[in-house]
């Protein structure tokens, strides 16, 4: 049935003879029209990449997921069996479809989800650093030369900026500029190199931090004259149409170099936008960005690069890199000044990446002392760090998706509408929030979180993970279950509740996912303080880093052994850890020997081949 | 009558309503034909430019050097006043016109002078240096990483390279190569830079050291791995066609960054040529050039580097830079590995460039202790040298192209064909030789020195360089006598001694350029040596650098007094001295440190504001 593949996105299809026969496929989005050409036998979720309409996917268009919904108003396609088994009787009835397994055959209209804009994580604790960057404006005086100081200008200015190197492009802006009055140079302190002279007093300087995460990337204007935050842009990560998850990336790209490239391309230009857009929001220049930081797990630091990240998804697990480069932003085709530094923040493993050293730092992870403390970043993986001022232990647990509202039936992101707290009152009753008050559309790692804990309490589930049977649970109980899709199922919130077309449920399916997801955190805690050879009384804090472990519930998390439940007391949410470590090393260049210093400490824990972990995976998969 | 101006080169010209009307001009040179379409109106010269066909032109086509002569072989152009001046009877009647003051107002058809090539000097004594380069290749074996050490593949390649930073490109590198087996890295010591990675033994390494000279550019293409030369290759400077001497070209660009550029683009244009006849003629790959370091006059240098050499043209002569920068291939546009360097040997000042620098090292400055030396290379100027350990004082006197060819009536280039000895024998016969024994074509620098020194010997010149009267010159003299174009000039070859077509001279206004040259070149000898408060006798070496300086006979050079007698037998000719150096700083890194020692040790010598030398020049025009 899966009879295309990804990459004839990047063929223009054509046949002997002449051109393909092609088709009209009129859009829908955000009651925008849009109109589209296809050729015959396009795939209609290729048609849509190509322009830009990005549906979420999770599968990278595999057809497993049953995400890129999108509702036919033209004669309905005939139904794959794929779509029987993902898409609900009323949506087939209404002429939903997966636009991955829609064929182009004939003219089409159709609508298309409305875009939201996910509400993206960026802020966190502060940690004091030294404005401290190695690239620094100098302003200075000048004289004209005369026949007694023939000295040439490149000599007086460099005495002026205590420079002795210089690049090409300043080298020809010393031609341009006057040759007297005041002067403004920009310099990189550390290599002694003058990178750029202007006339006057010009000493905005700017710097960009850059946290890349797998679903969402967002970008921090600092100024660097006074370490401020001037604004900030986030966007979704552009290579989720290539697969959810790090590993269906790398897999997309196994074995082809182009495809690589494709990844590299299309988060560079959505980072440039987001450049751009800063700047004309901001109305500075981006020859005044110099700097930009960039933190991300491995993978996305990969194929930020250009570089492969196949050798990391196959035993050992090894990365091609782990260092904190500093690279030529024009060599990366990054749009900040062309004689800036684009400073990768080092990272530690294949899994545990240079997010995870943003953390550490956001935490001050050098300052910890005899002090045991563990920080722990749950985004689409789990990957945590343990330690004090002699040892750290790390690890990265495969935690999945689940929190970030992918595999689970009614799972979303954290958009406008998603249940992100909820209650089963005493009398039976439910509360619950969704993001910006919104009608309900889904559930979001928080609420999933909260929903399982109060499934739990409420006597809905076992300790095993299973829902009780109908005989075991009372009869308010019982009206709130029923089944979808051949599983057992829990009424999140009826149509009625919640003024909505249709219930919003959990199935027994999607808390088999959690539990899997947070016995796997659990089992990596449990791997980590043994390795420390420390019990839980010798922790001094937790750190949740990430946007779920800013949102959730600490208690909800230890009721359902997410986090041990002796340390709910010392858990402390710290927001966007990997964006704060960012931002502290574009403003003060002493962090990356901290950062180095932390990556030489850390002793990374492969849990694919730990036995301990296994065990205790097992273990913790109940409630 | 000069109504068109080199500007209308860079457009096209289109008049309203359509293109202008075109006309056929067929060239014929080294017996091929061409065809080119200039448009109705185009200045001939310009026509030839664009189409790369070169001619030889000291005023960059303003009508006053007469030497861009072509052959019209179709309907004769009518003449005008300026080449009634500059060409003979016999030359206008064949058709012979100046290029640049023909306009193309119907289709031509016209012969070009042959294409000769220079016979550049590229040899000169030799330095002991040491084989230091700071870019090296280390060949070393690598093993696959396992589950017991994922450590990533950049670190196993720096502890095994000494590196601790890395190029983008370098990045891409380590993702394709085989992980395990032999690998070889390219690395630059000095910064620690991990710049190249490939499979296998690959020890190539080379560089590419640069003569920029006015006239001429020399490429020495050397194997870093053993220090020796493999082929040289060298070309006319390009930028000619924008004027013969350094002025000229200053003047054509001042007030339009285009110009600038424009020098700079024909320049590098030419380098990649060169870059690329070397790799393919002796089989390297242009990515195995890992350096380049160039040397030239001052203003060579800022053309090279799209910088404007106007400052140094105007009191107080001050250039924009003279350090030894150290500049990106790419943002030079030059085609050598992208991560490789481009260094510009340090200058001195505007008129005392980096070639000097050059000589300075291939005659091993630094090592002169208490002994006072001095180096002079005569190209166009002639730029001067004095010092010891302690002390050094450097002068450039404006001697001008004379012993070039240019500004010489019947001079030339040192071309197959070139009088390049000459002697008048005591029976009054001649004796002469030319360059590759061709039929003589005209007069290159040593043997005009050698012409003027048999003049001022046999009683045909004064010691004020005028022609004695016919009354005061034997019967066999008067018959060498004769005038041209209204000076009194000697007949150097009858056109039956030499079999050739016409008489070649030497003219009263010939003999005024050689005094002015001369005067000022000995002139600033004697301003130095007051400078330093030395006489000839403390003198070790009197050392000549450069073509000129090379070829020319020592003794006749102290018979016109252009160097002083007392020093001739401490001559040495070093040839060219500029190449040695450029050489010797590729093989050697510690040259920047001896070069910027040097550098910081002179004392430069304004001449132009000088009145000791104003005097000087006034007594040295003498013979």
């Amino acid at each position: 049935m899966l009879n295309y593949t990804i990459t004839s996105l990047f063929y223009n299809l054509k046949v002997e003879g002449g051109d393909l026969m092609s088709h009209q496929v009129i859009i829908w989005q955000n009651n925008e029209r849009k109109e589209l050409m296809a050729t015959e036998g396009q795939n209609l979720f290729e048609l849509l990449l190509e322009n830009d309409i990005s549906l979420d996917t999770p599968c990278g268009g595999q057809g497993n997921c049953g995400k890129c919904k999108v509702r036919v108003l033209s004669a309905h396609p005939s139904l794959t069996s794929q779509e029987e088994k993902l898409l609900s009787d009323k949506e087939v009835e209404a002429g939903v479809r997966l636009a991955c397994l829609v064929t182009v055959t004939e003219d089409m209209e159709l609508e298309v989800e409305d875009k939201v804009e996910l509400d993206i994580l960026t802020e966190g604790i502060s940690q004091e650093v030294d404005l401290d960057s190695e690239i620094r404006k100098v302003i200075f005086e000048i004289t004209q030369p005369n026949l007694d100081d023939q000295s040439d200008f490149m000599t007086r200015v460099q005495d002026k900026t205590a420079t002795e190197q210089i690049t090409l492009k300043a080298l020809q802006q010393l031609d341009q500029v006057d040759k007297e009055g005041t002067l403004t140079a920009t310099i990189n302190e550390k290599t002694k190199e003058l990178i750029g002279i202007e006339a006057g007093e010009k000493e905005e300087l700017y710097g960009v931090a850059v946290d890349i995460g797998t679903t969402t990337v967002v970008l921090y204007l600092i100024d660097l004259t006074t370490g401020e935050e001037v604004d900030t842009y986030s966007f979704h990560n552009p290579q989720k149409a290539f697969g959810a998850d790090v590993i269906s990336r790398v897999n997309y790209t196994l074995g082809d170099q182009e495809k690589v490239q494709k990844l590299q391309d299309v988060l560079i230009k959505k980072l440039n936008e987001g450049i751009l857009s800063l700047a004309d929001k901001t109305e500075i220049e981006t020859d005044d960005i110099l700097t930009m930081t960039l933190v991300g797990n491995t993978i996305m630091i990969h194929t930020l690069t250009g570089v492969s990240a196949g050798s990391i998804a196959k035993a050992p697990y090894t990365p091609i890199f782990t260092q904190g480069a500093e690279l030529d932003p024009v060599q990366l085709g990054l749009k900040i000044n062309s004689a800036g530094i684009v400073k990768l923040v080092p990272s530690i493993s294949g899994y545990v990446g240079s997010d995870i050293v943003g953390d550490m730092l956001a935490v001050d992870f050098n300052s910890f002392a005899d002090s045991w403390n563990l920080v722990i970043d749950i985004g689409t993986n789990g990957e945590m760090v343990l330690g004090n001022q002699d040892e750290i232990y790390a690890c990265a647990t495969a935690a999945g998706p689940a929190f970030e509202g992918a595999k689970i039936m009614f799972g979303v992101a954290g958009i406008p509408g998603a249940i992100s707290k909820y209650e089963i009152m005493d009398n039976g009753e439910i509360e619950y929030q969704t993001i910006e008050d919104q009608p309900a559309k889904g559930i979001c790692g928080s609420g999933l979180l909260d929903i399982v804990a109060e499934l739990l309490t409420a006597g809905f589930l076992n300790s095993r993970g299973a829902f009780c049977k109908d005989e075991e649970l009372e009869s308010w109980q019982q009206e709130r279950m029923t089944e979808y899709k051949g599983f057992k199922s829990y009424i999140v919130l009826t149509a009625d509740e919640a003024g909505i077309e249709e219930d919003i449920l959990v199935t027994q399916k999607d808390i088999r996912e959690i539990q899997l997801a947070k016995g796997s955190i659990a089992a990596g805690i449990e791997v980590l303080l043994k390795e420390a050879d420390i019990d839980y009384e010798m922790l001094d804090n937790l750190y949740l880093a990430g946007g779920f472990g800013n949102y959730l519930d600490p208690h909800n998390a230890c009721v359902i052994n997410l986090l041990p439940q002796e340390v709910e007391d010392k858990i402390i949410q710290i927001g966007n850890g990997a964006g704060i470590g960012a931002k502290m090393y574009l403003i003060d260049q002493k962090m990356k020997s901290s950062a180095e210093q932390l990556q030489k400490k850390v002793n990374y824990i492969e849990l694919s081949s730990s036995s301990h972990f296994q065990t205790e995976f097992m273990n913790s998969m109940e409630f």
